[in-house]
Protein backbone atom coordinates (compact mmCIF):
# COMPACT_ATOMS: atom_id res chain seq x y z
CA UNK A 1 0.00 0.00 0.00
CA UNK A 2 1.06 3.67 -0.75
CA UNK A 3 0.40 6.31 1.70
CA UNK A 4 1.28 9.94 1.54
CA UNK A 5 1.14 11.35 5.15
CA UNK A 6 1.73 15.26 5.97
CA UNK A 7 1.87 17.10 9.41
CA UNK A 8 1.88 20.63 10.87
CA UNK A 9 3.81 20.27 14.15
CA UNK A 10 4.08 23.51 16.26
CA UNK A 11 7.33 22.12 18.15
CA UNK A 12 10.73 21.81 16.45
CA UNK A 13 12.06 19.11 18.69
CA UNK A 14 8.85 17.01 18.24
CA UNK A 15 8.70 17.75 14.47
CA UNK A 16 12.01 16.07 13.89
CA UNK A 17 11.50 13.20 16.16
CA UNK A 18 8.25 12.73 13.72
CA UNK A 19 10.43 13.42 10.32
CA UNK A 20 13.05 11.01 12.16
CA UNK A 21 10.46 8.65 12.32
CA UNK A 22 8.73 8.83 8.62
CA UNK A 23 12.07 8.57 7.40
CA UNK A 24 11.79 4.74 8.42
CA UNK A 25 8.93 4.18 6.10
CA UNK A 26 9.17 6.37 3.18
CA UNK A 27 10.54 9.33 1.23
CA UNK A 28 10.45 13.53 2.20
CA UNK A 29 8.94 15.17 -0.99
CA UNK A 30 7.98 18.68 0.76
CA UNK A 31 8.76 20.15 3.87
CA UNK A 32 5.62 18.05 5.93
CA UNK A 33 4.65 15.82 2.92
CA UNK A 34 6.19 12.19 3.21
CA UNK A 35 5.27 9.60 0.22
CA UNK A 36 5.63 6.13 2.09
CA UNK A 37 5.22 2.93 -0.97
CA UNK A 38 5.78 0.16 0.61
CA UNK A 39 3.28 -0.23 3.44
CA UNK A 40 1.59 -3.02 4.98
CA UNK A 41 -1.51 -2.65 7.49
CA UNK A 42 1.00 -3.65 9.95
CA UNK A 43 3.93 -1.04 9.50
CA UNK A 44 0.73 1.86 9.02
CA UNK A 45 -0.71 1.12 12.13
CA UNK A 46 2.93 0.45 13.92
CA UNK A 47 4.02 4.61 12.18
CA UNK A 48 0.53 5.96 13.39
CA UNK A 49 0.98 4.87 16.88
CA UNK A 50 4.55 6.01 17.03
CA UNK A 51 3.47 9.22 15.83
CA UNK A 52 0.54 9.66 18.12
CA UNK A 53 2.86 9.13 20.89
CA UNK A 54 5.12 11.86 19.69
CA UNK A 55 2.54 14.45 18.86
CA UNK A 56 1.08 17.68 21.09
CA UNK A 57 -2.88 16.65 20.29
CA UNK A 58 -4.13 20.22 20.82
CA UNK A 59 -1.90 21.99 18.43
CA UNK A 60 -0.40 19.19 16.03
CA UNK A 61 -2.04 17.32 13.24
CA UNK A 62 -0.40 14.36 11.08
CA UNK A 63 -2.73 13.38 7.65
CA UNK A 64 -2.99 9.73 6.52
CA UNK A 65 -4.12 9.17 2.94
CA UNK A 66 -3.70 5.74 1.14
CA UNK A 67 -3.27 6.22 -2.25
CA UNK A 68 -4.51 3.26 -4.30
CA UNK A 69 -2.69 2.71 -7.97
CA UNK A 70 -5.15 4.64 -10.12
CA UNK A 71 -4.83 7.87 -7.64
CA UNK A 72 -1.01 6.89 -7.45
CA UNK A 73 -0.97 7.31 -11.51
CA UNK A 74 -2.43 10.40 -11.74
CA UNK A 75 -0.22 12.38 -9.33
CA UNK A 76 1.07 15.54 -10.86
CA UNK A 77 3.74 18.09 -10.01
CA UNK A 78 4.17 21.68 -10.67
CA UNK A 79 7.74 23.18 -9.98
CA UNK A 80 10.15 21.26 -7.94
CA UNK A 81 10.08 17.16 -7.43
CA UNK A 82 8.59 14.68 -9.19
CA UNK A 83 5.34 12.13 -9.34
CA UNK A 84 5.80 8.75 -7.70
CA UNK A 85 6.66 5.79 -10.23
CA UNK A 86 3.97 3.46 -9.58
CA UNK A 87 5.96 0.51 -11.49
CA UNK A 88 8.90 0.96 -9.03
CA UNK A 89 6.71 0.43 -6.23
CA UNK A 90 4.92 -2.64 -8.07
CA UNK A 91 1.80 -1.09 -6.79
CA UNK A 92 -1.05 -4.45 -6.43
CA UNK B 1 -13.26 14.89 -8.21
CA UNK B 2 -11.37 15.41 -5.25
CA UNK B 3 -7.73 16.65 -5.06
CA UNK B 4 -5.26 17.02 -2.17
CA UNK B 5 -2.90 20.11 -3.03
CA UNK B 6 0.33 20.56 -1.38
CA UNK B 7 3.32 22.72 -1.92
CA UNK B 8 6.62 24.15 -0.48
CA UNK B 9 6.60 27.87 -1.11
CA UNK B 10 10.04 29.86 -0.57
CA UNK B 11 8.71 33.44 -0.79
CA UNK B 12 6.27 34.72 1.55
CA UNK B 13 4.75 37.21 -1.27
CA UNK B 14 3.99 33.71 -3.44
CA UNK B 15 2.77 31.56 -0.71
CA UNK B 16 0.34 34.26 0.07
CA UNK B 17 -1.31 34.33 -3.60
CA UNK B 18 -1.34 30.60 -4.00
CA UNK B 19 -2.87 30.46 -0.54
CA UNK B 20 -5.41 32.91 -1.72
CA UNK B 21 -6.04 30.32 -5.32
CA UNK B 22 -5.99 27.55 -3.83
CA UNK B 23 -8.99 29.24 -1.21
CA UNK B 24 -11.18 29.38 -4.33
CA UNK B 25 -11.13 25.85 -5.04
CA UNK B 26 -11.19 24.34 -1.24
CA UNK B 27 -9.91 24.08 2.23
CA UNK B 28 -7.21 24.49 4.14
CA UNK B 29 -6.47 21.31 6.17
CA UNK B 30 -2.70 21.90 7.32
CA UNK B 31 -0.15 24.99 6.27
CA UNK B 32 0.62 23.41 3.20
CA UNK B 33 -2.45 21.31 2.33
CA UNK B 34 -5.48 22.00 0.52
CA UNK B 35 -8.56 19.63 0.23
CA UNK B 36 -10.18 20.57 -2.90
CA UNK B 37 -13.78 18.88 -2.88
CA UNK B 38 -15.71 19.38 -5.77
CA UNK B 39 -12.94 19.68 -8.87
CA UNK B 40 -13.98 18.84 -12.58
CA UNK B 41 -11.52 18.70 -15.10
CA UNK B 42 -11.45 22.09 -16.24
CA UNK B 43 -11.18 23.74 -12.72
CA UNK B 44 -7.78 21.31 -12.68
CA UNK B 45 -6.39 22.59 -15.28
CA UNK B 46 -7.49 26.47 -14.60
CA UNK B 47 -6.07 25.38 -10.18
CA UNK B 48 -3.13 24.03 -12.22
CA UNK B 49 -2.38 26.68 -14.91
CA UNK B 50 -2.67 29.69 -12.20
CA UNK B 51 -0.64 27.90 -9.48
CA UNK B 52 2.26 27.00 -12.26
CA UNK B 53 2.25 31.28 -13.44
CA UNK B 54 2.47 31.98 -9.68
CA UNK B 55 5.46 29.81 -8.18
CA UNK B 56 9.25 29.97 -8.72
CA UNK B 57 9.79 27.33 -10.60
CA UNK B 58 13.67 26.83 -8.95
CA UNK B 59 12.35 26.75 -5.75
CA UNK B 60 8.89 25.85 -5.08
CA UNK B 61 6.93 22.89 -5.34
CA UNK B 62 2.96 22.32 -5.76
CA UNK B 63 1.96 18.17 -5.63
CA UNK B 64 -1.68 17.36 -6.72
CA UNK B 65 -2.89 14.11 -5.90
CA UNK B 66 -6.34 13.27 -6.74
CA UNK B 67 -8.72 11.27 -4.33
CA UNK B 68 -10.63 8.25 -5.66
CA UNK B 69 -14.11 7.47 -3.42
CA UNK B 70 -12.58 4.27 -2.33
CA UNK B 71 -8.88 6.51 -0.94
CA UNK B 72 -11.10 9.20 0.09
CA UNK B 73 -12.74 6.88 2.89
CA UNK B 74 -9.47 5.62 4.25
CA UNK B 75 -8.08 9.13 5.45
CA UNK B 76 -7.40 8.78 9.02
CA UNK B 77 -6.05 11.99 10.72
CA UNK B 78 -4.05 11.73 14.60
CA UNK B 79 -4.52 15.53 16.86
CA UNK B 80 -6.14 18.17 15.25
CA UNK B 81 -8.43 17.81 12.41
CA UNK B 82 -11.39 15.76 11.06
CA UNK B 83 -11.01 13.25 7.95
CA UNK B 84 -12.86 14.27 4.83
CA UNK B 85 -16.68 13.62 4.81
CA UNK B 86 -17.13 11.25 1.82
CA UNK B 87 -20.91 11.49 1.40
CA UNK B 88 -21.01 15.03 1.72
CA UNK B 89 -19.34 15.52 -1.45
CA UNK B 90 -21.69 13.09 -2.90
CA UNK B 91 -18.61 11.68 -5.28
CA UNK B 92 -19.39 9.54 -7.64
Amino acid sequence: MFYLVSFDISDDRIRYRVVKELKGYGYRVQKSVFECPSMTEKRFLRLKDRLEMLIDWTTDSVRYYRLCRGCLRDVEVSGLGSAPDVEKYGMV
